[in-house]
């Protein structure tokens, strides 16, 4: 209890030897400095005390983070959906360090160990915890969304169930990068893609490249779309064999479905839906086979319609994504041995005293950036 | 393929045997006299020549066929989405029989036996027929959609591959609501339903109704919803223990999901939604727990909305039902065996000489009918 | 931790105010004790501490407990495969009671509040705990089994999260009997069975009974198999519609399935083996249709015999079950809805006092009993 | 149906063109000669007569038929289990060919169009047909099995909806080759595997290899296993990345199980067994995690043990494959998109004339053949 205590922000907000840092922080410290949002919209650099890691928790030196879109939705809009910024939070949940000290009992780890972090600490003994669907549990603490604080930091106090061992072969950089991997590779088992699949996935930003690359490694034979020409030249750079479908402004669901038809030359019997955008979420629907499934990785509007009778006469399932559960050893797997390069998809890089430029970088479109990480 | 083409309409109409009678045809003259829809809206009696059975088929006496709500909605709207009533077409699709005579190579069957009536035929040789998802074939020819004959017919010429053996025990009347039960069990079957689940039914019409009756064998515990109290009460005496909510014109759906939870004081992980309504698709998902699945077994209007974030949020997957592939056998077995008491459901019966009266019947919301048959 | 090992005998054994019963302990005087076995393969009772509740921790007044076959086999061998006794170990691990004390931090709990335990107690925090499937676990505390204690005693501590409500229609027998029908359940769940299912559950021992129950429960269509006749008539008085075949010693499994296939009349898609003997596991293998699956709940011998080449040639698949996980609300959901009925199983009772004299019974082939269950 | 017959070997040995050939065909001739086997254990040439296509029917020209183990076994030992050698019979079924004739009503073929042959063509009207379970059919014509005739002639009939269109990208070569494919591609499908499962295969020969193949596209990290280091060595040249290890005489399957482990690194979660032999099943059963499955595609000894209480204790299950079903295509597409290259697992290539020396090849062990392909 004491413990899950401590990775509230709220408590960690009346310790002495915290503080919010007026200036941006000079290198070479090796304080413990972190990057938050606040319910002013503004990002700010705060000084975390350096505390002992208590029983079963490990401290990681965060090596790099990687910014989500959530990160710079929270610090741009203060919410998102019900998760409301109501105090100074953390930032950060893409992240692998090395590790520094370990609590009493930790045996399976020590000071040196390569580890990614898995964000989200479940309460375990819920229902959902039982049944291994641990993405689901209400009590959970997940970094970076308030009330919590994130990994951006410098040191990070972590339950030692919940890190992953990075072999060498993986840098820190694709370690962080297994955080938005993990998303797609939940989506990839989830859906029940198999070899051979023709696959559509809807969207090339981060998520929908992660998810190309999963669905290649998969067996699938994948064909992605994007509002983007340059974003897809991206992706075939990624994957040279992908199939590219460029969506105009203006097109229907449908005729954007027959386009993703006749390109894909095949049956479609999966939708990876990375944009969460009506439309594409409708052209997705159009481009299956009877029997086919539209999975719903991406967010989007509340309220969205769908072509009911058209998937009541064809068989089509939507199934939707949240979070992950029990992907990271897999996902890191996939990456030690080459069947997943992850390693393109870090366009920027910043150190961490750096990182607020790093997040405009990031909330910037016309960066071009694919993933900006922070990197200590 | 010459078979095939005997089972269309089209061919039918012009044999110079065929006709179009102008009054109510007399009882007791054992003419193999049918019951058809129009592209006027009115149905038709007709009087067909009797063939003889070409090889591998089977002449059936049809002896119950109850009368489904696309029966009555082509002959009120003359379409159902884009299937389109554009000559004098067959009714009925839901019968059972004797069989009378068999053609060429056909032993399975011998005259006297008795049979369910699988009414729609796959070509075999498609991608999905050989995927044994057969309600996806293209070719198929579905008894009482257009262009195609009904089964509501004295006599009914049927391949002998897709009828199926009624024992003793189960009545021409059960054989024929066999029809609606094996969409249902398509959806049980589908959905996943498991033994202890918590499940709510959304609509107590016929379909709901048969649902209700299948999932309660399946070893769930069922709620159900309807409009209207009659409904629930009938709900009720078929299935004693299963819980019921009265939905009330004006409650949003979060208030109507609300009233299921309490009622069902259990987790509900899957909604078997009969009625194809857009408020009652959002009081399902509403009320279904982190993982659960709303099974969409009813129609309803072409384009629909859904709260998409929330779904999300919760994965919970919507899945659809299109009429049913190898459920036959399955049904009667559990008529059978007792596990399904279908009686009930049949409210209203009818000579087939009087079979204008039966659609009138099941056309008017007043006549509080839930399955009305025609009987020879 | 610390609240870990106290579950373990060795820690228990040392404590001052533990020890050995000498004599049958008198009725009426509410002390702590309990029935264990020992490396002499004698039955003692022992008066256990009572401590007080750590935190999180539930003290329950174990008020019903079923004795299992691994209890006598224990006792009476010494060992089941690697796990062996080597100190005095409690008996019983099917047990429910009342709640009597609480923990600090339990709020979910409180005195009064009735109760089935379930006696595994996984780690929480390896690869198979966070899977869901925790009775993977290699961590975990398995109550009754070398070297922890039993639950067959007046007071047991048990963490809040691991017990489950009995509702007031469930009796503490009834709660008792959750555990065996847990591991048919998961069994049922995992097997896949479905409605309308032909299934063949070998033997109607205890478990072959709940799992009869249980698949009756779930929609199939069940037949059952045992040596004894007097097993058959019970499982008939439980499940009237079942079909019953009585296995002759002498007959080869061909002949067996030849029976099993002949009183079915329907094709057999899977068996539920619950008896863990060679001859019997080939006749279920043999009575299966293409593509059955022989789910195997009994244990048996370390190395058995399979027609490899007749499960090659018909797809038939072999699935085994090992204890349970995620299955308790699911159980007593059945129990309490009145849609499995444990009440028969129960056989003989004995006060706690009286547990050696129900070992004996359990023991005794010729006692005819079921289910033995000491009460409090 | 009376193109069914047309398909058994009895009938066509009855037609007067039929005749066995006394000496080895002249090459360049273009006659329809055809390699069979017979009772008498010797392989003959026999030259049939060229028939017109029935309707439905498509004459192919065959380009390439592989040698498979079953082919070779049928000619020296005169049966395979149940199916017994009783006339002369042809051999061959992994088949790719050019269209040249077609039938009345086949619209989807013409002259010149490039296909693989599926040689097996079930009923379409039992219950397993109807299911997709097709490889279930009882009433099947499979090519090359008693009584029927093969697809190693130079021309073959063969009805127009079970011949899959080869893209210009794959080579007869390789279309011959995706017969094989789809037995690996049925066990992947079946199997369940799935992106970054650890998976050991058991066996390298010409089933092991492609299952390798297959087993890597599909995104698994497989480990490979055979008694000859050469293989190990070819299955290297296949897939780089592959973990070999070589058994010896001698070890047990608990220390092979052992090596395998260790040389995996990672936890096994399924095997694909395509030895068929006892000990390898073992060796496969005792390298699997918790809840691990054996895929058993290899076949073997009719009766063979199993470590029952292990895979009890263990939870994991033992699955079979028999041919496949709704294969092609998706073999055909990983083939043409370049995802599995089977062109190195032909080694030996022979003229139609020369089938003998072909079969003799296959045959002989120290030949070191994969692959031995007839071309015309």
């Amino acid at each position: 209890m004491t413990d899950r205590q401590l990775y509230n922000t709220k408590n960690l907000l009346e310790h002495p030897e915290f503080r919010i840092l007026k200036e941006k922080p000079a290198k070479g410290t090796g304080r413990n400095i972190a990057l938050t949002y606040d319910v002013d919209h503004v990002n700010k650099f705060v000084e975390k005390p350096r505390f002992d890691p208590a029983p079963g928790q490990v401290e990681v030196n965060v090596r790099a983070t990687g910014i989500c879109g959530s990160d710079v939705h929270f610090s741009q809009h203060g919410h998102i959906g019900d998760m409301v910024v109501r105090c100074i939070c953390g930032a950060g949940h893409e992240s692998s360090g090395e590790v520094t000290r370990v609590g009493q009992g930790v045996t399976e780890w020590k000071a040196g160990d390569r580890v990614a972090i898995e964000a989200g600490i479940p309460c375990g003994n819920c229902e959902f915890c039982k049944l291994g669907r641990y993405n689901a549990c209400q009590n959970d603490i997940f970094f970076s969304t308030p009330p919590h604080f994130g990994t951006m930091s410098r040191y990070h106090l972590h339950p030692a169930a919940w890190l992953h061992r990075l072999p060498d072969s993986v840098s820190f950089e694709e370690g962080a990068l297994c955080e938005p991997l993990t998303v797609a590779m939940a989506g990839i088992y989830r859906s029940g893609l198999r070899l051979g699949d023709g696959v559509v996935i809807c969207g090339a930003g981060p998520i929908g490249l992660v998810t190309l690359l999963a669905a290649k490694a998969a067996g699938s034979i994948p064909i992605i779309t994007d509002l983007s020409q340059s974003r897809l030249d991206f992706a075939k750079k990624l994957v040279p064999s992908v199939k590219t479908v460029l969506i105009e402004r203006g097109q229907t669901p449908k005729d954007i479905a027959q386009k993703i038809k006749e390109e894909a030359g095949m049956p479609l019997t999966l939708a990876l839906e990375c944009t969460g955008v009506e439309s594409s979420v409708h052209a997705a629907i159009f481009s299956m086979t009877f029997g086919g499934k539209v999975f719903i990785i991406g967010v989007g509007k509340d309220i969205q319609s769908i072509p009911f009778m058209h998937l009541s006469a064809n068989e089509i399932d939507i199934q939707f994504q949240y979070r992950y559960a029990n992907q990271y050893p897999r996902a890191i797997r996939c990456v030690a041995e080459g069947m997943i390069d992850l390693k393109p998809l870090v366009t920027h890089r910043f150190d961490l005293e750096d990182a607020m430029d790093a997040f405009d970088t990031a909330a910037d479109p016309k960066s071009g950036a694919i993933k900006v990480q922070v990197l200590d």
